[in-house]
């Protein structure tokens, strides 16, 4: 059964949460991450047991999955359970930062890549002054070292950065040097083949979606008055 | 009827590229969107008619939304009736960047505010060197002046750009200042208050999203062979 995309994306954040936190060990109860997250608890209860059945925890005969316990959830045994069921294995996914201007040399200092599933190996940049100046704890290349980089260390996805004019010609180039997944952090919509995923992220759409849960909220909040 | 989260999110991104293309008057096909977008033409169809009975189109004795005709939507209509959908007004939203190191300082630059509902009026950072640095066509204050700017000018919106350590403290004045809403940059997880809203956006986050959906599209793939 497929897992809806809003209840993945809490439930990865949900497993980022619990790798992040000090105490790793022992459990936590739903009202527990409702005040971590601010998510009601409800629904916290609701994407867990959508995630039991996702991974199929009732196939093997056991009545629950090994991650609920008498006390709350298993933060470990959950973690674990969220990254099998969103498709996440334990190898590591090479990424490439595309793009080194203000945005995509922010990455290069970006604390959040330290625990996680995925691993910047290379950065690219058509300036090749840029390439030499900053300094990464990974090799910087100039942009037309692109394809050879890529298909010899075998990187699965790239971060665009690069400025919105040239955001699609960039994009097609990656998809020609192998790359499965583009997360673009540019204002343009890419148009990609058949097969290749993008992930767009705006902070004009993260302002859009925010507007719109408060503007709900408010219908929502004078409907019950 | 409240329109789905996944489908808020492409209908927020439709209304955006209507709004950039060229041709912003005359007509457009769910064919033409595919193109642009890679979404299945079927989906887009389902988008645009969830969205026709959320703005109850034929409350008003209507049988068809006023974007529908009979070569395509209209691009301008349908733009309008997206945003007013997701609860968009015509008054711009004022947003402030609270954290100008290297991300935060590339929202001085990024084109995706013009011609949006939201407007960048204001820039704050605890470093009151930085602040005098930095160039924008905004002003950029000092962190103790957050308070006072906030509620005199009106701003809503907070774009959260600091070091991880600090989000959730930053976070708590940003609600003491009367902000309704932030956008989080920070690796971080906050915790607000009831009544406001924290929008979520990680790179890691969109790099899992792409890893579940490449992971989805291989099990689907492998089921129908």
């Amino acid at each position: 059964m497929p897992i809806p995309k809003p209840t993945a994306e809490r439930l990865s954040q949900l497993a980022r949460l619990l790798e992040q936190r000090a105490a790793r060990s022992g459990t936590i109860s739903s009202s527990e991450i409702q005040q971590l997250t601010g998510w009601p608890s409800h629904t916290i209860r609701k994407d867990i047991s959508s995630l039991a059945a996702a991974i199929g925890a009732s196939a093997n005969g056991a009545a629950e999955p090994d991650f609920s316990t008498t006390s709350g959830y298993d933060q470990a045994k959950l973690a674990s359970a969220i990254r099998k069921a969103l498709g996440f294995t334990n190898e590591q996914r090479k990424c490439c930062i595309v793009g080194l201007g203000r945005l995509g040399s922010a990455f290069l200092e970006y604390a959040g890549f330290q625990g996680s599933s995925f691993e910047l190996t290379a950065g690219f940049d058509s300036n090749v002054n840029r390439v030499e100046i900053l300094k990464a704890d990974f090799p910087l290349y100039p942009a037309f070292k692109m394809k050879e980089v890529i298909q010899r260390t075998g990187i699965a996805y790239a971060v665009l950065c690069v400025p919105p004019q040239q955001a699609q010609g960039t994009a097609d180039r990656l998809v020609e040097c192998g790359i499965l997944g583009i997360v673009n952090f540019t204002p343009a919509i890419l148009s990609v083949p058949h097969g290749i995923e993008v992930e767009n992220v705006s902070v004009i759409d993260a302002l859009g979606s925010l507007t719109a849960r408060l503007a709900a909220k408010k219908t929502h909040e004078r409907s019950e008055q």
